[in-house]
């Protein structure tokens, strides 16, 4: 080609733009009946603004000056904007609910094959704390699924403080735990098995921290893991309980070794998945710290979407019928 | 505000996305009617493909650095991607019909209170060459407009090549022609005069110069130009003819002063007004030589709206009911 585009982004074509646009606007109409409001935030903001959210989510992106001399960065995440826009435009409305479609871009390496510009639709829940706000953050993000097509997708969840309790309670040394983070992250459990064992823990510690991030299952995982990180172990029964009651917990699957890569989920984290893909449509978690960086602190949860991955998941599901 | 957005960036609250949202659909709709399918081109590109389209096109927007110290850019408007996309994809379909959504980026001056990113939606209408090709962008663009709510609006109608032809007839030195093409583009027609009445051209010629770009109105402008840029007045006398018969040229009001920035436009050049406010809603025109500069040529004609213009002439209009 003569004529390249960066690598990691794509040129969608007439017939996948009207799946999409279609995907979207079945997102957005439950969103919507959920009460949750569409808002836009620029694609460009000042590196510093994110990096207050997150540091991982200001390096990740793009970079570049304005006629200033400030740094300028391509926004990586939606939450993050959102968090600002919150806490700078909305400080009377309580609870607040609000949705975005939009890109968000990640640089990756050049030869990677992954993508760098990415297609996602979310919600935002602000000031519903607890299991009352995944609750509703899961049931509608299952719902808008099976609007768009999809009956067999399940929503991983976990919580984004227990495998860091466990590090802490079990004397792994500080400057090892982002190590082992992003090997769970990145669901790289044969590294982790390796770098716990370089450790020099007791085996019974040692044990702990390889077995726990395999439990994956209904609410009997959670009676296996008595004992260890036992606040961020009970939120979860909580949670699965209120899931139940709503009706919602035969598509959850608990998976203690779940972690998200952004650093501001402070509880539940969540991964969308579809037995027909083999990765994960989308994610998200509480964030309860993260507004308070921009303003005043409110509890807060959310759930994005990558569409292009849900269009992928829809057509397989098609494909098998 | 202690945690700033960029200047000529914007947070979109839910009221007015879903107006926006709204247009958008409206247009969609209008357009996909029409044949024209939706596509996606990557927000961001290399430099030097974009500049291969216009010269002003790469340096307007931002720019970036990818990790192989390759020059990235922001987009500053859709045709150019969208003919890169022509000339590499859709070599064997013709005519062909694409339309777009999605936001662009123009670096303004600080403290201009410009906008720098723009929602745009529009058409590209590839391989109908001359009066029919102007003549189903124009009225595809004016029932787009009129399924959004619009009534009043109207459709400026020039040639993109008048001006330049008439600089060269009058023998206006080359260097000073930029500069006077600058002040039409930005309807300066004051420091115009002032400029031709600095050239120490004959009276008649200056006249001309002064004179011709102040032409706007019906048909009887046309003869008003007789004998100057012959082939450019002969062109917009077709294309009046078959707007006339189309049914739209009481929506047409020809400009003979209207040139714009983009220096890709060959031929018709046409900007959209509404009465209710008093900036352009958008504008296009024909660019029979830009998809040649990235693959076969094909001739193609286009027009775009900015939808937050669009939105605002709607209010303008609903609110004078």
């Amino acid at each position: 080609m003569i004529h390249p585009i960066p690598p990691g982004t794509r040129d969608v074509l007439p017939d996948e733009m009207r799946e999409l646009r279609a995907i979207s606007e079945s997102l957005r109409d439950t969103f919507e009946a959920g009460g949750y409001g569409e808002v836009w935030t620029p694609a460009v903001e000042y590196e510093e603004v994110l990096r207050a959210g997150d540091e991982n989510a200001a390096n990740a992106g793009y970079r570049m000056f304005d006629e200033q001399g400030r740094v300028l960065a391509l926004r990586s995440d939606m939450t993050i904007p959102i968090a600002r826009l919150v806490a700078t435009r909305f400080g009377d409305v309580s609870p607040l609910r609000l949705s975005y479609f939009g890109h968000a871009y990640r640089s990756v390496e050049h030869t990677s094959g992954q993508q760098r510009e990415f297609l996602q639709g979310g919600i935002e829940l602000i000031d519903v704390p607890g299991a009352a706000g995944e609750v509703e953050v899961i049931a509608t993000t299952l719902a808008g699924l099976a609007a768009v097509g999809l009956a067999r997708h399940r929503l991983g969840l976990g919580d984004g403080a227990l495998y860091r309790t466990l590090l802490d309670a079990l004397d792994v040394p500080a400057d090892s735990q982002p190590g082992l983070l992003t090997c769970l992250a990145t669901r790289d459990l044969v590294t982790l098995e390796m770098r716990v064992s370089e450790l020099g823990l007791a085996s019974d510690a040692r044990d702990t921290l390889v077995r726990l991030p395999e439990l994956r299952g209904g609410p009997e995982v959670l009676d296996r893991a008595n004992g260890l990180a036992n606040d961020a172990v009970d939120g979860l029964r909580v949670l699965y309980a209120a899931l139940e009651e709503e009706g919602v917990a035969n598509q959850v699957i608990l998976d203690l070794g779940l972690v998200r890569e952004l650093s501001y989920y402070t509880g539940a984290v969540y991964e969308v998945y579809d037995p027909a893909v083999g990765f994960s449509l989308g994610g998200g978690g509480r964030y309860d710290d993260l507004i308070g960086r921009f303003g005043a602190p409110r509890p807060a949860c959310g759930l994005t979407l990558d569409l292009q991955r849900v269009h992928v998941a829809q057509a397989a599901e098609e494909g098998l019928r």
